[in-house]
């Protein structure tokens, strides 16, 4: 790590930073995608490398981790486990230990949260989660960020980091590891999350790791969870790693699509999120994720620029 | 795409340029590849990321285009589809929508021309042709410069763009992708196809997309296709995709094999090209591709240099 | 090649340089890895490309030359033989010439050490052994190296490249491709290998490509081969490729463990080294491999480092 930075940080979940710092990272992130519109080359990451690790498939993640280093100056290795999972060949903790003496950051997509937390617990460098079962943090950063971006945002570029405050966002399928970062965002940054999932998928407090049990409600109607919601939001029905439940899910899920009946119900200025891939005709109707409300190509845009400030963030500290 | 740039441009056949724009093409080529032999750094593209999507398996596209793009100081992302197809896990047009959010060019590598048209309509930023079953429009675009290289070329390295113009290629072999794109080239820079494949393998001037049938004739014999030829070129019997045809194609194209005898037809200056990998023995005898005619490894390295060219164009327009 | 180097080098076993040549070496890897280590950037390799060919997985091969690659400031392409090996799909040695034209630096990990060296023969830029039945020169660099950092270095930071020179270093366990190259440098630069081999898998001197007998001594106890050594090394029972023989191999090596018991009979000051991936309670007891003596996790970071003084000297020669 750069001489003068006093601790190591990882990014493992949600809660592992402060309000405060997020207010700081969603106006780096606005400076920084700014300069980057503009052709205002910014690489301080020159000299430095990241190592992706994949246990499972991904092309946004890829991409947007990818050419969002790239942009910073630095550089990436693409590491997949293949058919042998991280652990098998050697203990995980003998792969921390080398890969971070040979990299300045660790991205892990993985399936248990425990994995990543192991990993990092030996590692030298910064590790960042690039989603696991449990949670989903850089999605999220790029969720609120989308929101700020369109609903936080003057006429001359100035951002209101805390627009979401006192907010609602309806969370509207399976209680998964999206519900459950949406829900320490909820309770970091302050505003109340409309949880609406069939029965058998509820979201658990102690998984998402939150201790203020006020920063959500539970609906068992979609409907009902999405009135006056400020933004609602859903996922795929089937997350990777469980379609063996696919058909099972399908009948579940059957009244948790998002559709402009529920869009109605929700503010007149509602935003419509969708972490994608999606399926129309299934969780989501064609008519909202196509429509004016959607900002779905915006998030997965911006997933790469939160990702270059959470990156700087780690590996320089606070800037200026 | 960078400000003062009017319209986006797609590469995904020969015919989406003008020969004048071939011209203005070529002689970047000389001039991008003379200077990076002088070892003269010119990294036109810092900042800019290609994302490279193979749908089928390549090493030569992959090498070139990787190789070229860091030449030129730009970024990679590369991705393959593996198991599954590009369009299996969302629309294609969402991943077009996505993936061209956060690079700066794509380059597809994959089977039906429709597929890579479809991306492009929904994408922002220029695609690239990197092979169809239908084209393979930068291996052309290397051929054409290998051939200016070695008979355009003044002893003070000043080219001829247009010295192919009259002049006669000799396609020998499957009425490939390839033999439709010399026939797309033949078209726009004025010079003559001779063409000779097997029964049941000819060319189809509709699926080659050309309107001018004089830019080609048809010979049943190949020997006769080779007659007073300035270039020979031929292709592997059996494309990738089609290997279940494999023990069919073999008889099918006994006589269809670029020996001495067939060279020794050609003008005695003809150059013998392929876009490798090579079959010696089928296609092609080894002492034709071993020759001294033979300039099968200079195309092979301008495939490089040509995709820089065309890459600088697409992103930044004409220079100078 | 750039301009004024008079020739072009391989880098396919350890003996293909020479003593004063690694003495060379060693200095730059200590200037190389302090200025990284003090962020100063030191990038004399923009503008190249390395290409990396795997025929076995690897992490830890993998990881080091690209992170090191990207430090000096160069490029990587990183390519897989997937399913087919290399020379299938075409010959071998058109895969040389043709991958050659395209980058400035070839590192292979293969299988038979002859593959590597058709490779080579071919190829118009330098290619570096990564990793072969027969041999593993990169690793060897590294060991050594960190033999040097922890014993020949002044508190001032000088170097003395030649602290091994009598020196006796203990090989316990298989004959392979580690054992092999240890014999190679001890031939170089003058010390002795005491090796221990069960009996079935003992190093051939021919294979191994030596001319002095004189460098080793085979003993049948791997106790005494520990007795007074300066460093006691040793590699998994089963390497890749044997995967078929492990349960033989695992009774054969029974006693071929390196434990505390053995390390006491070294001298004091002795390290321990392992290539890694370890097993531990197999050929390496926990205590020691974690225990003060193990310099395990230095040896994998100064594998980036050697093989970054490695790429320099081989394209671009002796600096200043």
């Amino acid at each position: 790590m750069k001489p003068g930075m006093s601790l190591m940080r990882h990014y493992l979940q949600f809660k592992d930073f402060r309000a405060e710092e997020y207010a700081y990272l969603f106006e780096r992130v606005a400076t920084i995608k700014r300069r980057f519109k503009n052709y205002e080359k910014y690489q301080p990451l020159v000299d430095r490398t990241l190592a992706m690790i994949f246990e499972k498939a991904s092309t946004r993640t890829r991409v947007s981790f990818e050419a969002g280093m790239y942009q910073m100056g630095g550089s990436v290795v693409h590491l997949t486990t293949g058919d042998s999972q991280l652990g098998r060949a050697e203990p995980l903790e003998d792969s921390a230990r080398v890969i971070s003496r040979m990299v300045d950051l660790v991205m892990i997509r993985t399936f248990e949260q425990t994995k990543i937390e192991r990993f990092a617990a030996h590692s030298r460098v910064p590790v960042i989660n690039g989603l696991t079962n449990e949670y989903h943090p850089c999605q999220i950063l790029a969720d609120i960020y989308t929101y700020i971006e369109q609903r936080g945002t003057s006429a001359r570029g100035v951002i209101d980091p805390d627009c979401l405050k006192g907010k609602v966002v309806a969370w509207v399928g399976d209680g998964n590891n999206m519900a459950n970062t949406w829900l320490q965002a909820a309770e970091i940054l302050g505003f109340t999350v409309h949880v609406s999932t069939p029965s058998g998928y509820e979201v658990d407090a102690k998984v998402a790791g939150i201790n203020n049990r006020d920063c959500y409600k539970v609906f068992k109607d979609p409907m009902e969870a999405c009135r006056g919601a400020d933004l609602v939001t859903t996922d795929v029905w089937t997350s990777m790693g469980y379609e063996a439940e696919n058909e099972t899910r399908r009948k579940a899920f059957a009244d948790w699509c998002v559709d402009a009946e529920m869009m109605a119900l929700a503010r007149p200025d509602a935003l419509f999120m969708h972490c994608l891939p999606a399926h129309r005709g299934e969780e989501v109707s064609a008519d909202v994720i196509d429509g004016p409300q959607s900002v779905v190509w915006d998030e997965a845009e911006n997933r790469m620029h939160v990702q270059k400030a959470l990156m700087e963030y780690l590996l320089l500290g606070r800037i200026g």
